[in-house]
């Protein structure tokens, strides 16, 4: 059976190389990540995934906390009226909001909308807290649902529904509040870097791709193994766009009433998409071990040999102080069969215990990442584990990394870059003079948008690369999820 | 300053003994737990009201995954098809459901609602998911936001939008089914007595007062300082009424195929308002220190002095490894008007820290539960302070234990317990036949109802309180939030 039902998980998955988009909807469904929900675009987290968010929240919050947000939670209705107070944010967010109608038998007085976003209801609580320069900052983040109505959905990457994170902070100046988008793009890094083992590319959006309401837009961008761009979180500063239209006033020390400066900051479920397309491979997902929801899974091997089980839970006892882990110990299922399916679930570390082990006072560890197999003594497990753990974490980011600088390209020849496009895909490193027009040619050309403007602007050319006149942005270019 | 500032801190609650509902609506919104929302009926849980719902998530969750249960995440919105499934349950749940019609400018195909409880939706996945009997028990929980369009509304105790967790399981047989409702009883008790200090009456529900579609509904329910009951979670033993409407079957090892056994278990943010009517007092709130947001908070004392403010950093650092503690280093405010914010707040412990005590070698503690201030060493200060913490939590729960006890009368007759009702409200333990018509009557007369069966049944009388037939149950009666 053990040599069958290999086969079959492999079978069951589609090779990344063949058709990149069936791998991807193959794994998340064969690993129990995700299911389907009967409401078009909506999708129902299942333990599995869940415990991957568990994961980013526990990271994301405690960077949270520790910059000095707290968190509390809006109402998920929002009264119609308050979309319509900034007309940019209407526009971008009107065509794909959900509207409540009735209760019960009911219609209501005011159609309410489902939040997309919840800058309108929040903002209009934070006219009523705040009055005086005591009352600033204001460090508030919420862990939400919400709902975009969109046409064409995939899940993780985009859905009618997701969970997310959304920071919303207002300033006495616009200098505070430009700090505070920058420190949250910051944390946004750590967590992708640190934690997720996932490289980000950092910049700031264009204007036709910032947030509907925005000044400014900063990304941080990941490259999927396919070479294209996945946006993983974004902190927009908001400047007085908010707080004009929802009245957020602060009485200053000198005696005069001043509007404050806001910021939002979010990132989503999609992180979960991201993860799964920056480190899978074609036997499934290889989480990072610092939020994979099991990272050490504990597999006896001739478990109704004496003494093989108990060892394994004497093992997973002294090894659950330090680790997230499980003993998979099923008796309707072969060794062989759960090395396959903990491998296709990612799991980081397989630990297997037989009698052999246990004659030599070692285990048989299992990485993931490299595929690789061997031994390593009882004593100090815990410590050989975290570096393991550890090095898996390094791996993985380095692997990530050199895929990404493999598959980007620089130039400012636009046939060059058509070419790049259409058959490689990756990220283009050019020049662009900041017209809008230029954004919108390269769009209909090759389906590219611009991912950032890096921080980093040093030229690459002095022409952009579109219509040839004066460069005025470094840009990476790239087709995106 | 101080002086009128501690009389404005008094004069801003109003005492339980003359409005208990103003002292609740007061309490509330003068500790910044929560503000009302535009959409009638919803809240905006403010940060320190957030923090609470926190510390109960935490103790909550770590006994849900220690009794071997996953999170997952359903859609928040379910067809309307699906709601018809089951008619007890849509008979309960139709009249206060929001209705989804239009996506941007078009109209659904298909009206949605957002989910009031989720078993329609759950159990819709889980026909899916189920096959046989190694599929079973399915052991999941979700964190969400449920809605139901109610007409009396105040906040924590009854809103539009609330915050919960629904535990949804099935299972082989009914025995299981049954074992799991009782277990997840137990869970909630521990979670109301040992964590939030909150004595709790165990029992069972009339059918009357159970679960839209349950077989049978457990619950706690708390006695408010008022002598009010409070529904403060639920288990539902909900037999196979859901899994015969969506179709949850399993091939057994037997080779047949059989309905699996479902429950149902919550709890929501009202165990705040619990938390708040149990324990508050005329100034303010007192925080069971368990789930406290603050459990200690530093007042430097004369901080201006040299040393005190290093001394009150270098203490906090000491303490922060083992609680949940923050230190007021606010400028503009004096001592005593900290002492009285966080005091209405509820923090368990405030810590001062002068320079007087630097030179004893000691601090200064104040414990909220019983206005005490005392001097306590700055050697083990670690252990003072969990001990203390112990002592607060005992001593609150037995507060709140001998306030129930003493509000809980035993009576037969109905005039007397009427007498009871109309001048001391509290509990009244009696006997019923098991009749509708006198459970409505007494609901009828007196604004009681049945909040449970307890578990033990041992007589009190022999005929019904209400009609005078025979006795068939022991029940508590109050009029209950």
């Amino acid at each position: 059976m053990s040599n069958k039902k290999q086969q079959e998980f492999v079978k069951e998955i589609t090779p990344m190389e063949v058709d990149f988009s069936q791998w991807y909807t193959d794994v998340i469904l064969k690993t129990d990540l995700v299911d389907y929900a009967p409401v078009k675009g909506c999708m129902v987290i299942k333990p599995y995934g869940y415990g991957i968010w568990e994961g980013i929240q526990r990271v994301t919050d405690r960077r949270f906390k520790e910059t000095g947000h707290k968190n509390a939670y809006f109402p998920l209705l929002i009264p119609e009226s308050y979309l319509q107070k900034e007309a940019d944010h209407f526009e971008g967010f009107a065509p794909e909001v959900l509207w409540v109608t009735h209760g019960g038998n009911e219609k209501l007085a005011e159609r309410l909308f489902i939040r997309p976003t919840s800058e309108t209801i929040i903002c209009s609580m934070y006219s009523k807290w705040v009055q005086s320069y005591r009352d600033l900052p204001v460090l508030i983040n919420q862990w939400c649902n919400v709902i975009r109505w969109e046409k064409t959905t995939r899940p993780f990457l985009r859905t009618a529904e997701f969970l997310w994170q959304e920071g919303h902070t207002v300033h006495a100046t616009p200098e505070e509040a430009q700090q505070e988008t920058m420190q949250m793009l910051e944390v946004y890094r750590q967590v992708a870097e640190d934690e997720l083992a996932m490289p980000v590319l950092l910049g700031q959006k264009s204007d036709k791709e910032k947030f509907a309401g925005a000044d400014r837009t900063y990304t941080m961008e990941a490259m999927m193994h396919d070479g294209k761009a996945l946006q993983a979180g974004t902190s927009h500063n908001l400047g007085q766009h908010f707080s004009k239209m929802f009245d957020i006033k602060y009485l200053d020390r000198d005696g005069e009433l001043k509007f404050g400066w806001s910021t939002s900051w979010g990132v989503s479920t999609r992180l979960i998409g991201g993860i799964i397309m920056v480190h899978g491979d074609n036997r499934g997902l290889v989480m990072p071990p610092r939020i994979a929801p099991t990272q050490v899974i504990i597999v006896p091997v001739a478990s109704h040999k004496e003494g093989v089980l108990d060892k394994a839970y004497e093992i997973k006892k002294q090894l659950e102080k330090d680790f997230r882990l499980e003993l998979d110990n099923r008796e309707n299922y072969s060794p062989g069969w759960k090395f396959n399916e903990w491998e296709m679930k990612g799991v980081p570390v397989r630990l297997e215990i037989g009698p052999r082990d246990i004659e030599q006072n070692q285990v048989t560890l299992f990485r993931r990442d490299k595929l690789e197999k061997f031994t390593a003594s009882m004593d100090n497990l815990n410590e050989t584990i975290a570096n393991l753990l550890d090095d898996i974490h390094t791996t993985m980011f380095n692997n990530a990394l050199k895929n990404r600088e493999e598959k980007t390209y620089t130039t400012t020849d636009y046939e060059e870059f058509k070419k790049l496009m259409a058959e490689k895909q990756g990220f283009v490193k050019t020049m662009w003079c900041g017209a809008r027009e230029c954004e919108d040619k390269v769009k209909e050309d090759t389906n590219a948008t611009i991912r950032c403007m890096p921080f980093d602007q040093t030229p690459v050319g002095d022409k952009c690369m579109m219509c040839g006149g004066e460069a005025k942005h470094v840009v990476y270019l790239a087709k995106a999820y």
